[in-house]
Formats: structure tokens, sequence, C-alpha cells
């Protein structure tokens, strides 16, 4: 697929049919993830792949009630590795693994698009919750849960803002 | 350009031929990073596009050094906009903001190498200084310096992690 049609075309995807998702379309999403830049390519993320369902069911009540999360055949969770950044100390924590895990995400999100597949960037979790579910150590920020699956729904485009809202010239 | 080429043969580039880079190449990519997701849609990132010679030069400094910061055509900053955020409070500043700024990031990174233009994300740099140069309001956080031009490198990809590293199954 092309880029342009694939960020233009890409929607959240709040509805799963029931077909399976190969495993083999998981794992290039995620190899192609993991192309995004990164500060000092120390590739500050990880990702776990999910498909039992009590750990999804108990990613909705991390995630305050949102069911959708349990209907998707695959539940993938981006965490920052706070570790792996450490070289960069605060800046490394607070900015540096946040983004890397982000752009990461955004690949990955592309990445399904172009495979037929569907998913939905949910950022309102209880960390707490999520890292117990999941048995993170400190370490591990988890900073997106992304329900995979076949799209059951055809969402039109969101508003975007106008560009003179967004883009500034020389200076803010 | 196809999804899939446009991630793996992207590379991070710092060396610029003197070729001038269309305002028109430049507005696609930010239009088409625009469409990255955000929370709750807020949208909350802004760009400043910067083609004073005299705003590089500070930008170097500010980016403790950088010089071919200076030598780019075009230079973006990505702005994390924390006052359209401000509904989501602490979360929205600290995480939403990072992440919806550095989503756009990557789709603008996308467009510019399938446009044939070279850039690399700068995330080493002095806040306070790019603030002081940029006009910048509190709530406008400096989160990435984006050199822009054709490329004058053509560097080999970096090491990436093997997927045992990064990828999980079902938990930590």
């Amino acid at each position: 697929m092309e880029l342009d049609k694939a960020i233009t075309e890409r929607r959240s995807i709040r509805s799963y049919t029931s077909k399976d998702v190969p495993q083999k379309l998981i794992d290039e999403a995620l190899e192609l993830a993991s192309w995004a830049p990164s500060a000092g390519n120390l590739q500050s993320r990880d990702f776990i792949v999910i498909r039992n369902q009590q750990t999804k069911d108990d990613l909705v009540v991390a995630a305050l009630g949102q069911e959708f999360i349990a209907q998707a055949p695959v539940v993938i969770v981006a965490i920052a590795n706070l570790e792996r950044v450490a070289h960069y100390a605060d800046r490394g924590k607070e900015l540096y693994a946040i983004q890397d895990s982000a752009a990461a995400v955004q690949n990955l999100m592309l990445a399904l698009h172009a495979r037929g597949l569907g998913t939905v960037w949910v950022g309102a979790f209880d960390e707490k919750e999520a890292r117990r579910v999941l048995g993170l150590p400190a370490h591990a920020k988890p900073v997106a849960i992304l329900p995979i699956g076949y799209p059951a729904e055809h969402p039109e485009p969101r508003m975007h803002l106008p560009p003179e809202e967004y883009i500034h010239l020389e200076e803010w």
C-alpha cells in the first residue's frame, strides 16, 4: 500500500470481526515498528503480544471498561523501556523513551492497516493495574494498548485542525 | 512509495545538498503528519517551519553544537501543545502530548522520505534555549528538531534489536 494512502485511510477501529489474525502479519508489523528511529538507536521500547482471553479481560478493567479490547483477537501493549534508555537519565525516561515507543507504535499502526487489520491507540488506562496484569518491572512503563483485528466498522475520517492552527512560520 | 519501503529505506540524514526544498513538499508532509492519531483527537502538536538562517544558527547552539542543523534548507521544530491537551491534566501533558507529537513526527519523516527528502530526529537540545530562540510560551514544549534537505549521504541501516529482545508473548 502507498504511504500516503496508508496514512490517510487508517482509522481508529474499535470493532473487530471474529476472523483470526495470522501471527505472521503481527510479526511483520512489529518488525516494521522496530525501524522507527530512537534516541541513540537504543530502541527503548518493547511490545507484549497477547492472545490469552483472561489477560485481555483484565486489560479491559485496567482500561476503565473499554470492552472492545477484549473482543480483539490480538492485543499488543507497547512499553517504554526505561532501563534501555538509562544512558540519557531523566530526559531519556521522560521524553526519549516515550517518543521512541510512540514512533514505533505509529509504524505498527500503519503496517497493520496496510495488511487489512484495524487497531486503535488506547492511552486511557490505569498504569498500575496494567503493570500488575502484565507483570511489568519498574523500568517497563506501559504507554499504549492496541487491540488488533479485522475491522467490523469503517468510520469516516475525524476532523483535522486547519494548517494555520498548527503550523507556524519562523517562530511561535 | 510503498509503506514498507518507506519505513525500511528511511535513514537519519545529517548532510544535505544546497538544493532548495519546495514549500509544497513541506506542506504535504505536514498535512500527512496531522493524520496521526491523538488523544481525544485533540491534535496536541504544532510545527514551526524555519528557513531563516539566523534562527537555524541559534538552534545549533540550543542543540549543543549539532552544526548540520544550520546546513539544512528547512528546519521544522515539533512542539507538544500542553494547552490543547489540558483536558487530560497531568497524563495529557506528560504522556499524550509527547506521544501525539511523536506519532505525527514519524508520519512527517516517512512522508519526507517518500518525497526524496532526508531528515533526522534531533532530541538532544537545551529546551530552555530552544524556547528562547523560538519565542515559545510555557504551554509549547519543543520536543524535536528536524533539519530537512535533499540527502548528501546514504547511510547503511542501523543495527536492529532481534525480535526476541523486544517482543514478549502474553506477559513480561
